[in-house]
């Protein structure tokens, strides 16, 4: 529980709130219907892409910005956070997404709100196809996201925000015809609380979820493993052992971070 | 008033008024109607999102290239500037955005030239919304730039120019629908100068003013905190000590600089 | 044979199975046609070179992140990776391709799946045209991954990720019209097998093999001339001697790798 | 006359003949009109921008990659080379780009060739204000060009490839409805020769060249100044003295470069 005593830790819980506020509000209000015709699949991507890529520029030194429960899972399978940390990441972004979905709500004219870009599944796509397009859309995601910020790697790796950023919107290319494109339970949750509306729900909460634990294990056994002993990822996982960089102040003069958040 | 003798803050003030004019140019005049239909939102989003890219990698290193009075107002707030080269920016900005419509003005045909892309409200959004829009907007932006021009970072950051363009973009891809999208008041000022158009203008000037100071202080104070005296905040305002890197050459020669315009 | 008593070996084959799988997944299903109307070639042509960009930075560092039968061949030329290793590598990703086809088939409804984005002439347009575009569009593709990977620069080069696959973006706004973009043996060949149509199939092999093997010599003899001798390109082609960064594992502990595989 | 003896400055020559041909055959064919309905100028805008990018970072490191008389006029005139060097490189560009518009014709359905892209004025627009236009156009993307190629700044400045195109692309998205940007006289030129077209030709060379000369001018002499006496200058004019970084191979290996093209 040293980590609840830690100004660094609440920090980054504040980011990952803050974050998901913004990610939603911004995600949600690119999609909104202000005029008649079919939707701008590119805009509404791109809008969601560079909204977390805006957001890992400004946030991801602090909470490694997750903004995502399904990459928390992710971080969480390959034991590098604590299980309280993942806890209070994920209820914290849960309530920032709803916050920015309620924020949006008013603000926005009421014939324009709709469903509040509700994730919905595309007539004739079932809800064991949507689950596997949503599977597959998060594995591709949270691979990128642990291939950029593995630490071990110290190439021509460009920047960290417009990588995530960018498998986002591919993403979203592929997946808002099938399903909306949820990859984020957080972001599907949000307007389904707001429009009372939890059709299929489970779907974007599924998906995402096996998305990300598979590609968690993926990387980190099978296409490039961590060698981490079993009482090693046990104790990152209780929180009694920090991760390898906790505890240790960057040369930066940085708070003490995580490794995996340091951008 | 040392600064005032100082050749490079003579130069940064003209990037200013420089980068200003070409924003201006270029972004209203990405936004013109050449042809009847819906405006071509993601494109003018990107319009201005490279305009702002290019602009940064251009001059960001003679001035830090704000080309808006919010950011500079933000850097204010965080006293990484003096209040009397503050005040030289947003005069440089405004003259510069006022001779970019003009120029723009001048070389379209009557016929095109419309509002020049004045920022107007969306009918059914209030000027409460529309406020709280252009915060919001500004907000994320700020935060941006606050995480891009940190020099106490050492990551895979990648193009700060990219960076800043895109929440630029982002901001345009939401707001455009609501507000038009102002985030600087410098742009909000220019067109309703040249139509003499000033309905809601105080909106272009209060959202992104009170986003500017909320975003610096929630960077500086709460999310990322500076250690710095208030004495020596003082003494960066009143320019009678200069900011860290100021007064002293960088190892490559370049002129001397504020360490937040290094890029 | 040494290669395939290495761990690091067939972890770079899956690795070529797993990203083309993808790669034809995210292609394909963006490509597809849920709405009457002309194709959005910027959208379909951004779809491709995204996936390119999110696999490159997810197993750039475990294979390469080859993903094209026609850049192995490439790199074959040049005499960076041995025969054996050249023809896991295409096995792999043919492997791969077809099955990204097959999960795309089985995840949409069927009257979205039309032909699966396979590749077509233009009507108006030869095969001698359609085999020289093809020849074109890969010739700048492999020369921007070979001035991209290539160990010897040391500038201002940017995220290896989306250097690549902007120039494929590149190559599908350009090619979409005339040949439907192939520049993949292993894209053109997924729909061609699902569909049982191979009407001049054989362009999207020529073409591409002929563009990689032209930009591999120009890129290594003119260009920018790689001073190897016969005996030592015979060795690594042979597989007898590892390439230069071959057996000796990075300093960051990574595997050991190919050093055109390091990002 | 010594350059004429070195193998690299041929194979620089090569390069820009090269390049040049290659984005003139993607700009002009990305602008080729296939289906009736207004031209799509954010997709033409990327071509343009993503053509250079990719051969920005293909040839770089090679020949500095201007592909562009105005670019190479403003490096000129900021004797950064040889008038030697300079003519060669604008013979050079010139013919890739009449050979790169004749391989488009001949790939090209006589039905879609059209004017093959060629530069006009719209309609309502003087030559003056086209003029205006290319100048403004010019100047913002030769500002960027030497901010981004300057060896003096250690920042992050990301890839050198996507901030030139992207300004490129800035030039496109306005510039395409004033005189279809031409921004490069070799762009300009080729389908002028092809379609034996000239009517207002001169605006496509006087206008890049005086942006170019102003760009160079401003940012050597008053944004960012070089300290080079004028005997310095003219020695590298003559090509008697070569530049700083010339004569001297690089530490990598890589074949003596200018400075300038150092990427």
């Amino acid at each position: 529980m040293w980590e609840l005593r830690s100004a660094s830790f609440w920090r980054a819980i504040f980011a990952e709130f803050f974050a998901t506020l913004f990610y939603v509000f911004f995600g949600l209000g690119s999609s909104l219907r202000w005029a008649p015709g079919p939707l701008h699949v590119l805009q509404v991507a791109l809008a969601f892409g560079l909204a977390l890529a805006t957001l890992v520029q400004a946030v991801g030194h602090i909470s490694g910005a997750h903004i995502n429960p399904a990459v928390t899972f992710a971080f969480l399978v390959s034991s590098q956070m604590s299980l309280l940390r993942a806890f209070c990441y994920v209820t914290a972004q849960l309530l920032g997404a709803v916050a920015g979905a309620a924020v949006l709500y008013s603000v926005t004219p009421p014939a324009v709100r709709g469903n509040l870009a509700l994730n919905t599944l595309h007539p004739g796509v079932s809800v064991g196809q949507a689950t596997t397009v949503e599977i597959f859309l998060t594995l591709q995601f949270v691979l990128c996201v642990f291939a950029t910020y593995d630490e071990r790697r110290n190439g021509r790796l460009g920047s960290m925000a417009l990588a995530v950023g960018f498998s986002l919107t591919l993403g979203h290319l592929f997946g808002m015809y099938y399903t909306g494109a949820g990859m984020n339970p957080a972001r599907s949750f949000a307007p389904a609380i707001l429009t009372r509306n939890f059709t299929n729900h489970w779907v974007y909460w599924v998906g995402p979820i096996i998305g990300g634990g598979l590609g968690s294990l993926l990387y980190d056994f099978l296409l490039f493993p961590r060698l981490k002993s079993v009482s090693e990822r046990l104790s990152v996982l209780k929180g009694t052992k920090p991760n390898d960089a906790n505890g240790q102040p960057e040369s930066t003069g940085e708070p003490v971070e995580l490794k995996t958040q340091a951008l």
